[in-house]
Formats: C-alpha cells, structure tokens, sequence
C-alpha cells in the first residue's frame, strides 16, 4: 500500500474541496448572516492541510486497486468532518456528533437530517446543505480527478469506487475526459432545472439550492415541509421531472449529445427502471384513492412520491406513513432497489437487480441441463463473470448490513425505535434516502436518536453512497498487507 | 417429461399416506370424539386415487430431475388438500379455505393457526394436527421411498426436492437405505422426547403430540398458550433441548451412530449454529432484564424462545412482542436464519448463510488479486461452483419471495396488516416458523387474515419447506418443454 500517495491524493482533495467553501463563505460575509467563522475556519484549516499533502509529493506515484478504494473512503471521512463544520461552528446544529451526521447525510447525497426548523438558519448554510448533496452525488474525487491537470495513475480505480452501479461506464477513453463531461453535463443539468424553477414561480434562492439537492438526489429543502410547503403544482411537476432525470445514467444523457439518442432506448436497466415507475406510480395512486378526494389528486402525490423515493431523493408533498399498508411497503421496496446505474441516485441499483434475476434464469436453466453453457448478456454484450460475482458479493453485503444496521439501530437508548422505524432507518440510510417510516416518516427528523444511532447510520449512509466495498477495505486486514 | 410416471408415483404416496390416516380413524372411534367421519372420507378418496394412480403403471419408469421436482411439489399440493378434510369434514375448521392453511402450516412444520380455541378440538383432530408435524418435517417422500420394495428411477431428485439445504446428504450409497435410516432415527429421537415428557410430567396425549410437533420443528400445541401454558420448568426444558436436537443436522446423528461422534465438531455449520445460538441466548437475556425480575427468569425464556425461533418451531412461553425491540429484532433474523441443513427446520439455513460468507470473501479477495484462482472449501472439502451457483440463486429467490410476499400480505383486506406483520408474516411462512411480530405475534392467531392473504401465506410456506425450486419448476414453462 503507497500511504505516500494516499497522503499526496487527500492532500489535493482536501484543497480543491476546500475553494468549494469559499462561496458560502462570501455569500455569508455578502448576507452578514452570521455564519462566516463557521466556513472560514474550515477553509483554513483544509488549505493548510492540503498544502502539506501535496508538498510531500512521493517519488512513486503508483496506486493499485485497494489504495485507489482507500483513498476514496478516506477522502470522504475527511469531507464530511471538514464539512460537518460550518454546522457547528456557527451554531447552526449545536452538538459535533449531530453537525457531522449532517454533513455525512448531506455528502452522501440522503438528506435525513437533525435540525427541527430549517427555517430559521442562515443562509450561507442553508446553501452549502445543499451543496453538499449537489457535490456528493456526482462524486467529490471525481470532480478531482476531472481540474487536475492530468491523468493520474490509480485514477481508474478511484473513479469506480465512487461512480454508482456494478460497472464503471467509462464515456471516452481518457478517463479524465470523462469526469469533465460528466460534471458540464451536471452542471448544465442544474443551470436548466434552477431556470426550470424559477419560471415555475420559486425565488432565486429557493431555486438555487432546490436545484442542487435535486441534482444530487439528496433532499434537504428549505421548508420544515419540504416542497409540500410551497403547495404549487408547477413546482412539483419540475421538481418531479428532474428527481427522474437525475436518477437516469449519465452514459445516456452522453448518448443523447451526440447524436446517439435511439441507443437510449435499448438500455434493459433504463427500460426497467420505467417500467417500474410507472406500475408503482398507478398501483399507489389506486390504492391511496381512499385517502384523497379525487383520482388526480392521488396521482398527483402518488407520482411526487414515487418519484421522490426510487430516485432516493426523499423530497415529500405528502405524510405518506398516513397512506395505507400496500402503499407504504411499494415505497420501501423502491427505497431498496433505488435508481439506475451512473446516476446520482442511490440504492442497490436496478441494473444489479437485473443481473441478479438473469444470473438466476441461468442457474435455474443448469439445474435442468447441467451441461448448457450459457453466457449471461446484458444490453446485448456478453457479461464477465467476475462482474455477477462482484454482483452477488455486492447484493450479499448489502443484505448484511441492512440486518446489522436495523439491529445496532432496535438498540437506539433515546426512544423504542420499532421495527418499522429500525429497519427502514437501516434501508433508508444505505440506500441513501432519507425518510422512512413510522418514526423516520416526513413528519419526523433524526434529531432524537441517540449518538451511537447516528453514528450506525451515519456509516450505513456512506457504505451505501461508495457502495460498500471503498469503506470494506478501509477495514479488510489484508488490504493492509505490504505485499499489495 | 414423463407425465404417466409422475402421476403413478402420486398414486403411490397418496395411497401411503392415506394409510396415516388410519391412526387418528381409529383414535376417533376409540374415543367417540365425532370426528371420524373427517378421516374415514379422505381414507376412502386417497385409496381409490391411490389405487388408480398405481393401476396405470406406465412402461417408461424414468424420471429426470424437473419431473422429479414436479412431483415433489404436486404430492405436496395434494397431501395439503387431503389432510385439510379432516379439519373441514369434522366441522373443526368451519371454513375449508381456513382448513386447508391449517393443514399446509401442518405438513409444512409451520404451526401458523387458524384456530382461535384448541383447547376444545376432538383429540383424533389434535393427534392429526401434531403428526402432519411430524411426518412432513423429515419429507413426506423421503417416508414413500423409505417403504417402497425397491429404490426408484428418479428418487434420487425426490430426495433432493425434499430435504433440507444446499445439498441432499446420502448416508449410504444406497438412497433407499438412507430414507429408512433417516425415518428410524426421526422415530428413536421423537419416541426418546415422548419419555422424557412423561418423565417431567406431562399426560401421554400431551407428550405424544407434543414430541410429533418438536420432531418436525412445528410448532402446534394443545393449549392456547402454547408450552408456556403448563408452566413447568423440567418440561419447558425437556422441549427446548429437543427443539435444538430437531433443528440439526441428521447426518450428524448418523456419524455418531456409527461411532464417528469426533466428526460431529468438525461441522462448520453446526459450530457456527451453536455459536449463533450462544450470542444470541446471551444477548437477548441482557435486553429483557428490564422486562422480568432476574437474571435466571430472563435466561429462561430467553434461552426457549431462542431455541424455538431458530429451530424454527415456534412453541412460546412468553409474549416476545413486548420485549424490547432488539431482542425482537433478533429473533427475526434467527427466523430468516433458520436451523440446520439435513434437519427438520426450516428457514434459510446456517450452511447456505455460511456458503454466501465464503463466497463473498473469495470475490473480496479476487477484486484485489483478480488472477488469484482459489476453490471454496467446506467442511474441507472443495466445494462445487453448482452449489454455489444455486445458493445464490436461493438467495435471490428467498429474497423476492420475502419482498413479494410482505408486498401482497399488506393488502390484506380484513384489517390493516402494518409493516411490521406483513413482513414478518412473510418472513415466518416462508422460514416455516409460525409467530411473528405485531399482529402475528404469539398471542394472536391467523385466523383474521382475508382468504387471499391466506392463501399467500400458504403459498409462502410451501415454497419454503421444499425451498422454493420444485414449487418454482411447477411454474417454469421450460420444465413442461417435452424435450425435457
């Protein structure tokens, strides 16, 4: 393991980060919100410390695989202390522990949060709330990788420990190439759905950090009520339109621009994961229709809401713990599988879902004619095999910590967390949501857990982010082992 | 596929369970109890069946391995109808839908029931309840080819279908000999039960159907609340061992039989059972501490409860759904964990748990060394990527089966299944444990759910205990393919 190089790497991280704090930094001094020390320190601090980690450049600049993961889970403990911060320091969140769970929940791109009325906090913190998802989602190191000014060697292996999904879609052959693309695409992506929203009536600032926590399907708002406060059907409609864009495949929004759009059509995940939507939306809405007075109603709120959740925004217009049952389970059942691939969304992901139900038509095939093989396809090219392996581990360990974490969280000592709340909780936070329900619902927030609580999910929040193996090998022994 | 011979070999397992009948017949006669009219009609039917099936003997005896499964899970189909007349016909169960998840939760070893009042069933209907128990838990096929003259074309499929975990274990080479052995040592052990709740001072009717229900790890009691209803510790703690003894491996008593008892702690899955077992006893102790006075009350029923869930019995002491929610939470993963392989428990299996385990470190271990060409061991032995292959694709399906069931289990229509009983609904069925949390804990019955919900339920269950793939081959268009 090349800690040099892990050391050099943190180092730039930290420092390009930390210019990411200058902007709330002067929209405070701008607003004299009261809330400058709180991103100056931070500022300070990572600047210093950047500059260290780069002037110890190593002579080997080598990084294999498990150093490649390392780092990425290292620069994100990192990330979320430096940005946990602001939220302390300026008094917006009181206590550390609860500060850093902010920060992780933002980072990570969930949105489950401690503070009981946003309302009433500065606006230089309101904006870098969301900023934070708006940066997580697509990757904080792939945003590195895509202003240094080269190619680094390890950066393959960086890049598919942070982009989601079981295979890295590489867009061009330079790697850095393809992080560049896919931040204007994100960045373009954002500038239409803020232009997007202020047509729909909202303000300049409303729109602004909206349209980043969209972008990283995160789900702070600005409103206790989250985008239900604003009660506007053209605001949810736009809102709704980019949850779903931004839980779509970058890869084919890259399609799209040049020139390849009818490609995008034969993406099995993507039809899927329409497919999906539109059964959830029309099942949900039949059976809330009990619950409001009219159909559309109940389409309106089922769609946000759908929306909402498989996208693993968590954004709400509704209390949907007051829905019935069936309602409430589809829900969880879209928490789990969450979007697609090489989006900013979170959660197992439809495509490894995919691969699951195929590898298993297989196997059932063998079980008949132990002698066929078969190879698994997907979109029409032939699969490795190392790919449904990583696939099966993947769906292994995901089933794992969800039964840990739910358990670690029955044990929260504040309240009785039931095992509604326990395993939702577990489900929300790895697959980077945000609500749940019974005590986790839209109505609550997560200010009542115990600390050991936060800190289960704050880890569950980044496992699921990074897609659990980054943080494994933080502690697997032999990734440690000097041979490697 | 050769449907002549499946349909000759129905013939035959009705016929000979039909035979089983006769008992609870004569025991109804004996005691004038009134329901021998229950019996003496599913007697007359199976004959007549029986007979009919066996007079068309077809020429061609092969049977490959989807007609084998096939008629695994068609015997079972027609096993469940047939042993829900008695309930039906004696007026037991008033409603024959009702009847009919009786008598799959029986031979099923579930111990779900219907009835909200055992106490005052005719005692042939008791005795019928306990046995389905007892001869489904071992395998109601496994018993066939245990008494047919001589072994079978294809019987080595129907064992595979009908014993429990990843791989079928032949005692000797000779699969017939293997039933027998297997049916000797089930009647042994259980008549070994029998003496000892005599011994601690238990009726015999009582402690005949109380061994029937253990040895199938069911779960049917003659009391309303259920062992805990005797309040005897000497028979509390008679049960509980044998609840353990049922929920291991039958392999394991064979070697020791044969003098090999030094093999029995080499078994991985049996000392990561006990291990599981252990922590779990402990932990939950400490958790309901605050529930009971002392220590050693808490052990008690910690330790029964425990031993019950995972040997997925089901009997009860105490109302574990006013425990705290972690010792709750852990007993239902000790539900989805479930017992041994090769035993009469049901659930997901230690050994397929440990198989996934080992999987999941060896594709670890190839992310970081990809060409490192390492075979998965267990128990010593290599172990066939097959088997590997099929406990995941177990996985994924136990999976599904959960997700899909809780799904339809919360449209319940009759009352309001929340998530907590939909989900552990569907967890207990298809673990083939019987209680679960919330409205399904032990102090209800399944008596309210709606007739579809039921038939979900038993849907669930079967699959369960023939572990998902011969109920799955019925469903499979490939499987009817005649080329098969």
């Amino acid at each position: 393991m090349n800690l040099k190089m892990i050391s050099y790497m943190l180092g730039r991280v930290i420092l390009i980060i930390g210019a990411f704090l200058l902007i709330p930094l002067v929209v405070s001094i701008v607003n004299a919100d009261g809330a400058f020390l709180g991103f100056l320190v931070p500022v300070t601090l990572m600047t210093g410390l950047g500059l260290a980690g780069i002037f110890l450049k190593p002579k080997n600049l080598r990084m294999n695989i498990s150093a490649g993961f390392v780092t990425v889970a290292l620069a994100w403990v990192l990330l979320s202390f430096f940005g946990s911060l602001p939220f302390f320091i300026s008094g917006a969140i009181p206590n550390f522990l609860d500060s850093l769970f902010e920060s992780v929940s933002g980072f990570t791109t969930t949105g489950a949060s401690v503070i009981p009325d946003v309302e009433i906090l500065p606006v230089s913190i309101l904006l870098w709330r969301s900023f934070t998802h708006w940066i997580g989602g697509l990757g904080v190191l792939v945003f590195v990788l895509a202003v240094l000014p080269k190619s680094e060697s390890g950066a393959v292996h960086i890049f598919r420990a942070e982009t989601t999904g079981p295979k890295a879609g590489k867009l061009t052959s330079k790697l850095k190439v393809t992080a560049r693309i896919l931040y204007l695409m994100h960045i373009a992506l954002t500038t239409v759905e803020l232009i997007a929203l202020l047509i729909a009536g909202m303000s300049f600032f409303d729109a602004l950090t909206t349209a980043f926590s969209t972008a990283g399907t995160g789900g702070f708002a600005l409103k206790n009520a989250s985008i239900g406060a604003y009660g506007s059907l053209p605001i949810e409609i736009v809102v709704m339109v980019f949850m779903f864009i931004f839980s779509i495949n970058y890869n084919l929004f890259f399609l799209i621009l040049i020139g390849r759009a009818k490609e995008v059509l034969k993406s099995e995940e993507f039809k899927t994961y329409l497919v999906i939507l539109f059964i959830s939306v029309a099942a949900i809405a039949v059976n809330i229709l009990s619950v409001y007075d009219n159909f559309w109603t109940a389409l309106r709120y089922s769609s946000f809401q759908v929306f909402s959740i498989s996208s693993t925004t968590g954004f709400a217009t509704a209390d949907y713990t007051l829905w019935p049952s069936f309602a409430q389970s589809v829900l969880v059942i879209l928490m789990l599988l969450g979007a697609t691939a090489g989006s900013t969304g979170g959660g197992f992901k439809v495509s490894r879902f995919l691969i699951l139900v195929k590898s298993f038509f297989r196997n059932l095939q063998r079980t008949i004619r132990p002698r066929s093989v078969k190879t698994l396809k997907f979109d029409g090219e032939p699969m490795e095999s190392s790919v449904v392996d990583s696939v099966h581990s993947f769906f292994m360990a995901y089933t794992l910590l969800l039964v840990g974490g739910s358990l670690l969280i029955s044990l929260n000592g504040t309240f009785s967390a039931d095992f509604a709340t326990s395993i939702t909780a577990a489900i929300s936070c790895l697959s980077n949501v945000g609500p749940g329900l019974a005590r986790i619902g839209p109505a609550f927030t997560f200010a009542e857990f115990s600390g050991f609580t936060k800190v289960v999910m704050s880890l569950l929040m980044l496992a699921g982010r990074l897609e659990i193996f980054p943080i494994l090998f933080l502690f697997y022994p032999k990734t440690w082992n000097k041979t490697f």
